[in-house]
């Protein structure tokens, strides 16, 4: 068994390579140049915590985790054309870089490369882990649209904004999971617990990632604080508190995000307080954070092997802010 | 044995029905808007043509075909994003009807669509088909990318610009034909054939193309002609000329694409006909036609199994112009 840091450190070895031929350069040096800037590699490595809950770490395991992370940094390289966004984590965008047509590209023959990267996975797993892929691939832009959609709309429902972000982020968190336990020989009922182990872990690190965007310490959150409210971004919290907002209340959330006053984020945060919708947050999360643990809990294995998970769960869902 | 016709019906009603959930309509009904356009399917046909070459048509070659077909268009409508086409066959596009973000969007989860229907393969076929369709896929990006570099470039290589030709448009000819070939179980050497049949044949359409573009009978091309020459686009007809011209055409030819005067195009035919382009092309034409019906003939099996790729390649390379 390893811990989370050394699979970190041991996967951002194996996929620290170049990913495609040379040539044309115009199509492959952009692709490179997106996956050289490195991260946690957070998806692959569940792919391989998966596997190793069930069974030593298998060759196949490598080549999905691979696949997963070809397959997320394709959707954001798309993500980024669409939202325009010039700077990712400080590096121009690939679109900004060589421009939108290369960047689509781009991102179109580096989906394709995560499905070569699949194909060489057992022909006794391929059409399971294919067909859970696909499924999963598509919930990914079902997500992206809907994100798309309720930017343009007035009134977004809760469940509503749960179900994108589920579709957006957290059902890859659970497929890199679930396939890596089926890699490792994991049994349908295991397979099911780990799935919902990561899509609720998903939607608890979202609800603490829109918590922390507002409420966080900059320190330790590492980024400015209040982007979402000056970008009137739908969050769990701005859903939250229009619902619960009385009318002099909703009335000046409304008149703060069309205007735009320099003192917006106080403000706006002074009603989100007003409205208890920190608490309320705080609570979600650990709904959706005991559920994953539940989940967790659930699956037949010995404790002693979900102790990476654990790990996992307590790093990407903070309990002091 | 089915002719050419009949399998163009067949798959048309066999194909000619919803592809995507009906939910979420703002992503998947522009995907249904521009499969329901129809068409020949020409390259799904040629998948079922390939597998019947060598045995009855199987279940998994429409499987073959359908994520073939799903392919190609999700090819056309990030394409049309490139070109910033507002209308393809008369009809908007997809980016024009309904924005460029949805469809990027609509292409990426039509090429999913096609790794879900690829995923319907029986398993003993699926990592031979699933290898092949990913290098062709990552071929037909090269050879977009190789097409925007061209338009950008003073001088392009005949050999380069059959290069990206056939990464282009051929090798999805190609692969059609033999992923239906692997289906119907042909041997290494007739897959090998049928590959190449179908490449060469492909190189010759796009001469042809170029060729009608510029020389052919409005009436019978269907289209207006001199619409490259007006673009300035790079066709083999303007690469040859351009080598074959003495210094005053060549200095004329440059004048009238930097200029474009209203008689641009009968002068610049004038300049083809004189450096003999016209010939030329009918004989490059021939000759990657010659050798794609070579390796027609080279294929094992009885001649009267060849008769619908030799109507194919009748059907698409006319001889009277």
């Amino acid at each position: 068994m390893h811990t989370f840091k050394e699979l970190v450190e041991d996967f951002g070895a194996y996929f620290g390579k170049k990913h495609f031929p040379a040539s044309p350069a115009t199509l492959y040096e952009p692709g490179e140049y997106f996956l050289s800037w490195g991260g946690k590699r957070i998806r692959p490595v569940m792919c391989l915590m998966g596997n190793e809950m069930f069974a030593p770490i298998v060759a196949d395991a490598y080549h999905m985790a691979t696949a997963i992370e070809l397959f997320h940094n394709f959707t954001l390289i798309h993500d980024d054309i669409m939202d325009e966004a010039p700077l990712r984590r400080g590096m121009e965008t690939v679109h900004t870089k060589y421009g939108p047509n290369t960047a689509l590209l781009t991102g179109d023959v580096m989906m394709i490369q995560a499905y070569e990267s699949l194909a060489k996975i057992s022909a006794q797993y391929l059409p399971r882990i294919l067909t859970l892929f696909n499924k999963t691939a598509k919930e990914v832009c079902e997500g992206q649209q809907l994100d798309i959609d309720f930017e343009k709309m007035e009134d977004v429902s809760l469940d509503a904004y749960i179900e994108m972000i589920t579709l957006k982020t957290s059902v890859l968190l659970a497929a890199s999971l679930e396939t890596g336990a089926v890699l490792g020989g994991a049994s349908e009922g295991n397979c099911r617990h780990i799935y919902e182990f990561g899509k609720n872990l998903g939607i608890a690190f979202q609800v603490q990632d829109d918590y922390l965007d507002a409420f966080g310490d900059p320190e330790k959150f590492g980024k400015e604080t209040g982007g979402d409210i000056r970008q009137n971004k739908k969050t769990f919290l701005l859903l939250q508190a229009l619902q619960q907002a009385d009318a002099a209340q909703k009335q000046e959330l409304q008149q703060l995000m069309r205007e735009n006053p320099a003192d917006k984020v106080p403000r706006v945060l002074a009603i989100f307080r007003a409205c208890g919708t920190d608490a309320w947050a705080n609570e979600l999360k650990e709904k959706y954070l005991n559920t994953a643990l539940k989940h967790l809990d659930d699956i037949a294995v010995m404790a002693v092997r979900k102790k990476p998970l654990e790990e996992l769960a307590a790093f990407l869902i903070q309990r002091d802010y």
